[in-house]
């Protein structure tokens, strides 16, 4: 996400966070824009509570979504701007990605008083 | 962790998936050392999986560690340096974070052929 001003939640469980890791692979076109988008989509699926991503320059990224409940995944799983942006990921810009779907048990933070 | 290269699995679920996020807080020193310490001793902690950070220049740190069960969770948790660390965290080095402890219900991967 762009700007963010902090971490994301936490917030009351149980709720789902999705993790997307990922490599990219060299050259890739379109990458930057479709991703602003599935921002934008994925804003409006009910059940949605937030997401970050974050890359090192070359190295690996990690985006997690956090969700409400399984429905609010598979809406979001569903969408078909969001599948056709999966399919492209893997031929156009990613070298390799793992996805974990998890339940939240318990969460916490901190802000700095 | 340095130098990834790819994604860290997916596992066989049920595993836990600890997913940190952070904003650093300005003139924090002894954050490297110390983060390269903990690696070393998650790594040894019976139950842990794997690891992987991304922080963008400026932004948000997301840090996901991966544990077979909650065990391995509580024992790296109560580990004295770690409670250390995760103290001066809090003093030094964090404008705010987020914890979000979750049970990994299934997970998939790519890798390009």
């Amino acid at each position: 996400m762009s700007d963010p001003v902090g971490p994301v939640g936490p917030f009351e469980p149980p709720y789902y966070a999705v993790v997307f890791t990922s490599v990219l692979a060299e050259g890739g076109q379109g990458y930057g824009e479709t991703g602003e988008r599935m921002d934008e989509l994925v804003a409006a699926v009910p059940g949605f509570l937030g997401a970050e991503s974050a890359r090192t320059p070359g190295g690996v990224g990690i985006t997690v979504g956090y969700f409400r409940d399984e429905d609010a995944i598979r809406a979001w799983q569903s969408d078909p701007e969001h599948r056709a942006a999966q399919r492209r990921g893997r031929e156009e810009w990613y070298e390799s990605y793992a996805v974990h779907v998890a339940k939240v048990e318990r969460s916490y933070g901190y802000v700095r008083g």
